[in-house]
């Protein structure tokens, strides 16, 4: 589209947003067209910024009255390609949104603005003693609207679950300008769990304008465990023992031989050498609770033939074991020029053979890939590694990546356990699901949004895809500031 | 309806239901009229007893294809009124679906038809040291099909939640006759939560087909202590300064006076007779860890000026403390007449305010009300007690109900914790939400039900309500089988 085209289509939304608060030249477009999937770029039209959450609703107001399509976007650091601008469309940038609107630690609950950085949450909790548990990797720069959005995970969610489990209450205006109440104060919700309902729609519904939610108090104590196995399948065994034996640890993760050895290349964790595969499990709570609780951890892990088991003696220690757990996405970019982070769930219980048929299709196609994995809850985090330099190895990669989701589908799991769809798995939907359920879905959508301006073209197959392209390194991983998870 | 204009509407249903699977003689249907809150009821044109799942996709389609209201219905223990028949609408009665079809102790994992009764997905997972945690007082005789359409609590509800939070699947027939699936084994959902929308929508958006439950280990051993106050206020302060503590016990339940005189006339269960309130917490959890916790229980309730303590040694003494307070409900039964139960919430730490005010309405109503209470979430149940046979008195009895829904609003409440909003509370809907947020919920059903053939007059405020009147106890009730909560 011409700049001139594009001002004319613009002239109402720039009463609105007067100055540089609409965004429309090419350069500054251009920094908006893509998100952590990089592999997919899009041009938008311009760009709003709001400061209040009145300009949100007059915004997507504007859009809808005007068939404007348009995206609401926090840092942009999707994996799935969901906050990938829409061609010709509107990107709402909530970035300003970034107050914390009341903290009240008897109620033990913050309302916040979407804009505002999931680290931010706790830290203000911090001197409450109370933190908010969703603790996706790239907490130091992603926001609450988007762990809202895609319902976000991390580390910590197979004792504390998703973010759908510590939000209660949302205000949001709907894709048809609508300005709704869902949930509140109170866990004991009426009705439906509408709330539930508007975590991980993925921008499809509307935008989220005040989030309220539920903060717990800090653990006591962390027990912090690094296991050394010769075997991927070991490691696996051992989640499974662990879990069988009743313990609920705050966190299990997997990492194999490759991560081992681009985490200790990258930030010198000290993990043992000689392991083909490590086990970190965390427990967390009051300090005599830990006292037994460790003991039993002991005698489980003790059973399951680790070759080597350090136990952090103090918070550095345990800091400098998830410092490598940490590290893994950005250090195999020492280990390949491009690498595409999978996400997808199997059973429990399948670990160990999901890992071998992992292997087997990384060797078939010629193509490196390296696995860590929230192992507690079956969540899969493939990273195919490969050289977009070299004719067709992005299509090679993006080819592995398809398998890996047909694996999870046909073993009983899931394409997604916490990145979502986005533009990335939207032609899997209809394998997961049959038609009159994939049909209901849009059904539901449709009461939110009739006429498709919101965020149009992710998790539903349909319209075209924009062409797979390299943009390279998201601005935020090259600054190192965001890990990919 | 005449039976003749009666037949001829059910002609093509009877087809589908031969015999004695279709009821529409006035005399059976009169069984079916009224469900568990017993002030209202509705004479059904027919009610049909599905042996399958297609059979009850069958008649779910019939209804839709000809425009007939329809209300599932379990055990019709609902105390909201909300499995009450739609007057000339059809009765889907789903209790000859009561298979378990499939229950894996490695996945801890149930999936049931609608008609399970409660108690017997627990008594399925014993063997294994499982059991389903949520647990109603109707738990003996209401069915897991109407607990996810009410999204039904316990007194274990402060520890483990609602239903919503055990339910990880669900197959459903729409309203209008599409056979959809929400969720599945793996608790990691992709996109919305569109198992939670389900729960809780009282049987406004179909019928569940089969439901898959997450199953817990049983706690391996309890600690309940039975604790007298002078005051409900002392007793309500106790219930904030033991959350404060950092403790999660698995129930913490408040009787008032009036509560404990009838649990004591009825089941002599030995309750302190000088205290003006009761609190019953219960920790649970392996014998190590409440070996301490225990003792700081102790030491927390010891602040807390009580007047008297018990601590049941073993199991013949935990379940003679629950006996107390499970048996309140029918027990009231002997202090008067007719009882209305009341289903508020309001913020835990306004529990004391509440209860002085609870207190005023009663008396200048000049109606008695017992309390009896989930303390830990903020969960009131008044007991407003009166006789139907006085003049008067239903209705009178009607508006103090509605007073205290009003008071949980004003105080920043909810109008129901855990038994719906039904038929009884639709008034009180637009008063809990704002008109934009009222419609969206109105959109988001007829996504599910165009028609609006399903349990229509439910929980949205519109058509006319039937007449109050009262029809006695629930036959259940009458049995002793059911003790409302």
């Amino acid at each position: 589209m011409s700049n001139a085209a594009v001002n004319d289509r613009l002239e109402g939304l720039r009463k609105l947003f007067p100055g540089h608060r609409l965004v429309a030249d090419a350069a500054s477009r251009a920094a908006f067209e893509s998100d952590g999937l990089t592999a997919f770029s899009a041009k938008p039209l311009g760009v709003v910024i709001p400061e209040t959450t009145d300009e949100v609703i007059a915004a997507v107001r504007w859009c809808h009255d005007n068939d404007v399509p348009f995206v609401a976007r926090g840092s942009g650091t999707s994996l799935s390609g969901g906050s990938l601008p829409v061609a010709d469309g509107i990107v709402i940038a909530l970035n300003r949104l970034n107050r914390i609107l009341n903290l009240d630690p008897d109620a033990r609950t913050a309302v916040v603005e979407p804009g505002v950085i999931n680290i931010k949450v706790s830290q203000a909790a911090a001197p409450h003693g109370l933190y908010f548990a969703p603790d996706p990797s790239s907490q130091t720069v992603c926001t609450i609207g988007g762990n809202v959005a895609f319902n976000s995970g991390g580390a910590h969610c197979l004792k504390y679950g998703m973010t759908s489990n510590h939000v209660i209450g949302i205000k949001a205006v709907t894709a048809d300008g609508e300005v709704v109440t869902m949930g509140g104060p109170s866990v004991e919700t009426i009705g439906p769990d509408y709330t539930g309902l508007f975590c991980g729609s993925e921008g499809l519904f509307g935008v989220a304008l005040e989030i309220t939610l539920r903060l717990l108090p800090q653990p006591e104590q962390f027990h912090t465990v690094l296991v050394g196995y010769d075997s991927l399948r070991a490691a696996g065994d051992a989640v499974s023992a662990v879990i069988d034996s009743g313990l609920l640890p705050g966190a299990m993760e997997i990492m194999d031989a490759t991560s081992i050895e681009a985490a200790e290349a990258a930030v010198q964790c000290n993990y043992p050498h000689d392991a083909t595969a490590v086990l970190i499990v965390e427990l967390e709570g009051p300090s005599e609770r830990l006292a037994f609780e460790r003991d039993q951890l002991e005698q489980v892990i003790a059973a399951t033939g680790p070759i080597v088991r350090v136990v952090a003696k103090d918070d550095a220690e345990r800091l400098r074991i998830w410092k490598g757990r940490k590290s893994v996405f950005s250090a195999v970019g020492r280990l390949s020029p491009d690498f595409l982070v999978q996400d997808g769930v199997v059973p429990r219980k399948r670990l160990g053979e999901a890992l071998v048929r992992i292997e087997e299709i990384g060797k078939r196609s010629g193509i490196r890939v390296a696995n860590v994995f929230h192992a507690g809850d079956g969540n899969l985090h493939p990273l195919i590694m490969f050289d977009g330099n070299q004719p067709g190895q992005l299509h090679r990669a993006e080819e592995v990546a398809a398998e890996l989701s047909r694996m999870c589908i046909e073993m009983g799991g899931s394409i997604t356990g916490e990145h979502g769809v986005g533009m990335e798995k939207r032609d899997f939907l209809p394998q997961m699901f049959d038609e009159p359920t994939v049909d209901m879905f849009d059904r539901l959508r449709r009461a939110f949004d009739p006429k498709l301006v919101a965020n149009p073209g992710k998790m539903f197959p349909g319209t075209e895809a924009p062409a797979l392209s390299l943009t390279g390194l998201h601005p935020l991983e090259k600054a190192g500031v965001i890990h990919r998870e």
